[in-house]
């Protein structure tokens, strides 16, 4: 059965009030179709399908599920409740949950909550954004050096319920200070009386706490991790990152550089939750910024009136060059933003990548200048000066516009600015003011006037 | 230490042919780490370094290193070393490396190869490109439904070595139909005694060896699973994809929207890898396609010489106008194409982003076009009509701009053709076109030219 016609089974159970067959259906069900489900009824539907799940479902499903539908289940639970749900959920569950309730709805889950479990929370709450600190979970598996493999793997069994990730183990000191890594396959193929020290990793690959969240992710990308110990500055183990939290950061951070590059602030939600309100405000400012930067361009153009008043066939060309000259440079800017952005392109790779680009660049604007000069000789035959102007106008610009937009992105990251924002759009509207004074200034000389 | 100063240090060892620190450090150290080393070292120093591996790490180094030095190491070793190192590899890594080796080698590992591990080869080497089949791994770990938690764990100890991912199980009939799927966490906190069945999840989430790559991706990513069961039409096992995999096919995809949308054939390697030739082959066919478009808006802006021969400030408008409306336009593409990639954004959502878009580009028109009307009116007091003309066209160009780039990714998914070709600069293309349409046309009405 496809996975959507399900719901519309557990649609119609509901419609036809057979909630016993329902209640078996939803305990067997995987937690994120239910939360899909749940995501799709009413108020009162939600809340009433929620009771129906078994207790060691719910705080999965719950994890799941829309801030509003979240806000709704609480506002419906006794305070009782709300503790035990949120003694279930993992900690980084719980905060992400916070982050988007009203502050009321916020301060009865914290009063609710056991002190320990409070004090975690608010922890969690304080690491800044796009911290490492603020996507890891306090729920880990931590051994001692001198335990046996029988002995650990004893402690496993018991923790393992509680634990987001079992399969790799953190040995640490009495002091909390992290010492080495077990993987759960190393303790199975191990003897009974092997002791953990023996079989531990102490080549220890680790984030801090402070870092920003894309260091951890290319750090796991890297060693192939599914786990990544979380230290602080001494080195006491404080939590873990997992690769389910690393692919959503990983999707997050992609299409904000997408946006960003697409010269837009990037959105806190899905498109499709997005207000038309909000959208039209994460796109306003940027349009603003280049329609302006355009109308310099207009200035500079302004200037050549004498020129395109007495050759207006001049005009009829601008397009092709301001237009080919932006995507010769976006070009260039994409490749070396997306380079950073994995780690590839360092900026001590400055000199490499301007020697590359440049060459590019020289091959590129040959060709299309070449086209040009032949179309324009066949279709305005006799104009060969015309023809020579566009022709090396064409060719300035490319190699302009490459260099250019190869250029601006690395220099942006040295002086700790965001490099998506030097992208095809702010790239095109520079490569346009300077294309057309490459190009007018060529007019001048070639055609004399 | 940080782990750059670990490769200065091994190198320094290898200066100083201190071969017997080295091999003692290599062996404890991450193979991503000692691959990376490699990869900085001649060729005669790969070999010898690569000798001096434990047997049991030199196929997880093998499997991290570039093409070129997996060649190297091919060549300078005996047929019986090349079987032991293709037997030690996992499939999927094997098949990766022969997709990249020149065709005598692959030759020669194939014919050392054991026959059932060439069959398996040469049945992944079979799977079309980004489908879920190419990357697929063919070991884990497979039970059977009687078994008891003590043999299935007795299993697991007993094959943990070999299999990629040991975590997650999966139940099998004496056909190979995947009939379930248990967690190892699920049987090491379960009693010794519990039968599999009881235990295993009959509601399988599972990818077909034919579907697309993206979609194992996706639906990894909804269900946050760090391994996902492939089977064939009947339904029968045949490989699983792992968390690693999907991450680095995470990372290309974007990669290849950020290339495509910026107007550049995907590339295959990395940039500083790319030689010169291939980045411009990559990067010539789009800007050729773009400038013979843009040539057709340079025809349509020949055939109102007459009305910019009258008014030559008409001109100075056109940057503006058609960068901010190739902005507005991509702005929209770019959330849409995102939107579909992630999943997020479907062909029946076809109406609800019309109408989203449609109120966005009139709030943002609407306040573009009151600055350019306030603007001019200042600049050029007296020439209220042509300040009437800007404004309008761009009102007019903003909402085409937004409901064109909205609208044909949408159309071209419906049409099966990649949605990234919709990107930026065809938008801008084509909406340089048609604003200029409109802007001579309002202006030849409203300045009776």
């Amino acid at each position: 059965m496809e996975r959507r016609d399900l719901l519309l089974v557990w649609e119609t159970m509901l419609t036809e009030r057979d909630y016993r067959t329902l209640k078996t259906q939803l305990a067997d069900a995987n937690e994120v179709d239910v939360a899909e489900f749940m995501a799709e009824l009413p108020p009162d539907k939600t809340v009433l399908v929620f009771r129906m799940l078994p207790k060691e479902m719910a705080s999965d499903v719950f994890a799941n599920l829309e801030p509003e539908d979240q806000q709704l289940i609480i506002s419906s639970a006794t305070d009782r409740e709300v503790s035990e749900l949120v003694e279930d959920l993992n900690v980084d569950d719980a905060v992400d949950m916070l982050e988007e309730l009203p502050a009321s709805v916020v301060k009865r889950v914290l009063k609710t909550a056991r002190p320990d479990t409070r004090k975690l929370i608010n922890q969690f709450l304080n690491y800044p954004d796009s911290s490492v600190g603020s996507i890891m979970t306090a729920e880990f598996i931590d051994l001692r050096k001198s335990m046996t493999v029988s002995e650990a793997i004893t402690r496993i069994r018991r923790s393992g319920d509680e634990s987001e990730s079992i399969y790799t183990c953190y040995v640490i000191d009495s002091r909390r200070v992290l010492e080495g890594v077990v993987t759960l396959r190393e303790l199975l193929v191990a003897e009974d009386d092997t002791i953990v020290e023996e079989l531990m990793e102490t080549d220890l690959i680790t984030a801090l706490t402070t870092e920003d969240q894309e260091e951890a992710v290319n750090r796991m990308m890297k060693y192939d991790f599914i786990s990544l110990p979380v230290v602080d500055q001494e080195h006491r183990l404080v939590g873990i990152v997992t690769v389910d939290d690393v692919m959503d950061v990983m999707e997050e951070e992609a299409t904000e550089d997408f946006e960003k590059m697409a010269a837009m602030a990037p959105s806190e939600k899905p498109y499709l939750k997005t207000s038309v309100f909000s959208l039209a405000k994460n796109r306003i400012v940027w349009l603003l910024v280049l329609m302006v930067s355009s109308m310099v361009t207009g200035g500079i153009l302004g200037k050549y009136e004498a020129a395109f008043a007495a050759v207006p066939l001049l005009v009829t060309f601008i397009p092709m060059l301001t237009d080919t000259g932006g995507n010769a440079g976006s070009q260039s800017s994409t490749m070396i933003i997306r380079g950073m952005a994995v780690g590839e392109i360092e900026m001590g790779d400055f000199l490499r990548v301007l020697w590359k680009e440049l060459r590019v660049s020289i091959l590129v604007g040959v060709i299309l200048s070449a086209v040009n000069f032949v179309r324009l000789q066949i279709q305005y035959p006799g104009n060969t000066m015309v023809s020579f102007t566009v022709a090396g106008a064409m060719l300035v610009t490319v190699v302009m516009a490459k260099t250019i937009g190869s250029m601006l992105p690395i220099l942006a990251k040295r002086l700790h600015v965001d490099p998506t924002i030097m992208a095809a759009p702010l790239i095109t509207t520079i490569v346009d003011a300077v294309s057309l004074v490459v190009y007018f200034t060529l007019a001048q000389r070639l055609l004399g006037l």
